[in-house]
């Protein structure tokens, strides 16, 4: 049985920072978030075009990295037939009490020691009059502040055995993979998998330093490419670090700027247009090293902070 | 069992038109679909962007209107089972060998009597040298002539009762409900569907002329609103008739322009942004009469000829 | 001589509201202006690529419309052989003083009453630290907050003869005429003016009501049409009343969104791409009748409110 | 007397390529210019925002490079004065017939060998009916094929002594310099210069090499920044050489993509939004070593192509 769209989509993921309030700024003034609630060490954001109360969990911690990333199964017979894949690979956690607005989640890692959590339970954000949006088939009304970014789009995440990790993806939750590099050793270095018909919502990259657990980016999108620009011209107007970018990456032809928010991490604004992954029979595309030598879409090289910089995993705080 | 997601996605459309060189002019000059081949008096037609050989068939015929509306089932297994519920509901013809480049399918009609055709096998469009993308993850070379559509996006058949046609693809295939026109006196006068994330795939909308079959329009999907503002210049300049827009739908809040092609078939470019529908218990959004005489987004009132101009139904030719 | 090119800019425009605090809100946080200061009833606004220190003065009054609109001469020499024309015209009112930022003024009036002042003496805009931009060849930082427009376009006013107050403009300042409507009788209904390569800096349509000295409204540029969507979008979202709009004008070519201001001033977004007036020899184009009835560039029909609505002329106070 | 604006614009440049076929093509299918008639060995090709017959003067030779770059005056007299700055200067060359569309043209050449023309009769295109625009204030249809540039932006000359050059047609021709590059050393490494309300019409850039009469680039206007993301998605799609970009300028923040067409030499589309230089004492930006060492606006490190590659000075041929 075809397992994907088993997982609804990505819902939202945690992110630790040692400068929370800093950090706050960033997701409010400069992406253009909604502080949405707080609990403890953590505030609670929203992007304006999504429909539960998380989209960010902000967690102030001694270093930056990611936290739980969870997801939202299809169904709750989906959400208990991925809880059972998952017992049986020994991954397992176990279950928890969600935050605000969702309820009871499975937490498991992945093999690189990711934590994820896997719900269903989940309550519509319901804006107050202030972020009432003019149209009721929206979320929350549009801030106009910054990038105003529409929502959180995909993670990626460093992984030392991008095979191992994806796989268990594929395996416990019915990801596809779309693209991935494929070096001529024959190993992968990168592989971008999909649990709906955008390209991409969970992307393994080799972590050189061969350090687990560890965050690439995290990345909102935006409604064209021409935000992305805008994105950059905001981010030299307010101080934002931009590592590199706009440009467009070669591989799903993602049109791409990233910075990196106060507490370290790697944030991407990201848009490949109206491109969606329709064919239910979709092949892999192989992407060899030589295809990579060229370089991003336009033929900018990579960074060399892309294949270094990344945040830790989580260590006991 | 949810049953979204077994039909992976609108496949291709048969559009009628009585002066096929001129319509496939338009098709080509104006779009800027890629001609691809022809049997009998059917003309096939290529967007850039989709994966299979066919977008559109324009066959010669004494009318106007749209032929067979075809779907790609998910999987072998769900067109096995789509037909089954199919068959059922004993509305199927049964079935027909496949046009180029796709296999055996299974012909039906919905209650209003639109001819469907549903198959898996289908093969990848391989393109010659001269229209070979410069990138692997891409179907086709990109024309950048005319409005350079992406895709095909939607259709929007005119219908007797909205409700039944709509139900009827909801229950044989599993078509989600995401947004509809409930008048006040309670009945449904238009209903927006999807099969996949897309806010949707296939429309009804209320005939008034109380005919069966005919056609509202197709549509094709650019990546900004600033194509589709390109596309009304285009329109102007090659002598394109333009109906409406642009402007934007407060339903779906899709971007959109209307014209007619040279055989009297409404087209239509649109564009949400990158707006998505990723909730799976997402609800349908209601629209009364009084949210609806205030007209679309920003205020414009909807064209007396939305409302009568719809292309016939088949006929014996 | 050639008189072209003797005023360098539409400098800044009084606008009269009986709102002023709503107005405030208005231009600050829809169009994204920013406050530099105020002096009695009136408050100065700023847009961020405006160089001088005032784009708008917003005065409070018993009813809208314009006040005084101030044109910079291209030089102190320019300032005196215009100020000599205006004397000789006889609609002369004599030099007063400059509000903050700027010098000794010329206070005239066009033939239907509307005030004008000219300068040529003007300090530059110098930000304070939070205002700084990153790059040094702009003037304010980009505020990214509503839509944000670049800077003031253009004025149009209502007149009762058009000819009369345009040919003032021109023999008096220089004005070239670009665009103009030519009746069948002749006569003509409105004329577009450029002091610059642009397109057009000051319009005279005719009053219909047969009012003297009345606004139909002020312009602000931004960088795409793209930007005028979001300006439709972010007026949906913030209650701001549209009044025609997003369309693209057949005259001028100029993409625009018309909306009002609390005050009931008419406000336009607009923006026309790379288009330059670069030819030495331009002849005005002009417009008939048949021509208008075709509507705007995309078929759009003129709303009636645009023929009947305009902001009255200054009364004693 | 300021001498800004007595002349009106860059009119159109003459570009030497050693494949004319293929440069022809290039112009043709990938900018989207028009063929406008040939003489002898040049082909002569229009935008189609340009009024007058000429914006690129193609000319088959053994080297690639630029021929002579003309301007238009603002008026006849304007034209006489200027000629009788030139002849003082010692660098005229005398009176020669224009091609077609254009009268007597006065040659000279500046410091550097650059060769230029200026004349003030012109004869606007008039459009065949293939090539006539639905909008009558609009000199050609649109193409809507390839980028479809807009018309003639500016020229960037590399130079042996930039102030030399500069100050040349500073003083002749009444160029106005906005920005320019200061060394450390206090000498001027690129100076931008305009004759219109455009941030820069001609450029020099220091020549590293120490050759005189080398051309850096000619310029195309397009209307927005998402043209110049399609410019370099078709530049892929069509195997168009990118030397650099897309990304955006500080200097005179203009969003760029550096291409060469296949004679050798370097073509840049270029966008600046809404961006216009309107303050009569408007004083050169001075852009300094640490300023540059930043890279471009939002980082991108200027390719070392960019110091060293340039088109030969005219030899006898």
């Amino acid at each position: 049985m075809p397992l994907l769209h088993q997982i609804a989509h990505l819902a939202h993921v945690e992110i630790r920072t040692p400068v929370v309030d800093q950090s706050v700024a960033f997701f409010t003034n400069y992406l253009g978030l909604t502080v949405n609630g707080e609990s403890g060490d953590s505030v609670f954001l929203r992007a304006w075009d999504d429909y539960e109360n998380i989209t960010i969990k902000l967690t102030g911690h001694a270093t930056s990295g990611v936290g739980r990333t969870c997801l939202r199964a299809a169904s709750p017979e989906a959400l208990q037939a991925r809880v059972r894949e998952i017992e049986a690979s020994g991954r397992g956690v176990g279950w928890v009490a969600g935050d605000q607005g969702y309820g009871d989640t499975y937490v498991f890692t992945d093999p690189d020691g990711h934590e994820f959590g896997l719900y269903y339970d989940s309550e519509w954000f319901r804006p107050t009059d202030e972020l009432k949006p003019a149209l009721k088939n929206q979320a929350q009304a549009y801030p106009a502040r910054g990038v105003s970014v529409r929502r959180l789009d995909h993670i990626n995440f460093l992984g030392v055995d991008v095979v191992a990790n994806r796989d268990y993806l594929r395996d416990t939750l019915g990801a596809l993979v779309t693209e991935q590099i494929v070096l001529d050793d024959g190993s992968v270095a990168g592989s971008w998998t999909t649990f709906t018909n955008k390209g991409y919502d969970a992307v393994y990259t080799r972590d050189r330093t061969g350090t687990a657990g560890r965050l690439h980016h995290i990345a909102f999108a935006t409604d064209t490419r021409e935000d992305i620009l805008k994105a950059a011209d905001i981010a030299l107007e307010q101080g934002v670090f931009i590592e590199t970018g706009p440009h467009k990456h070669a591989i799903q032809q993602t049109f791409f700027l990233y910075v990196y928010e106060p507490g370290g991490n790697r944030i991407e604004l990201c848009n490949a247009g109206a491109r969606l992954v329709l064919a239910p029979d979709w092949q892999p595309v192989d992407w060899t090293e030589a295809e990579r030598a060229k370089g991003q879409a336009w033929g900018l090289q990579t960074i060399e902070s892309f294949h270094t910089h990344g945040t830790p995993p989580v260590t006991p705080s």
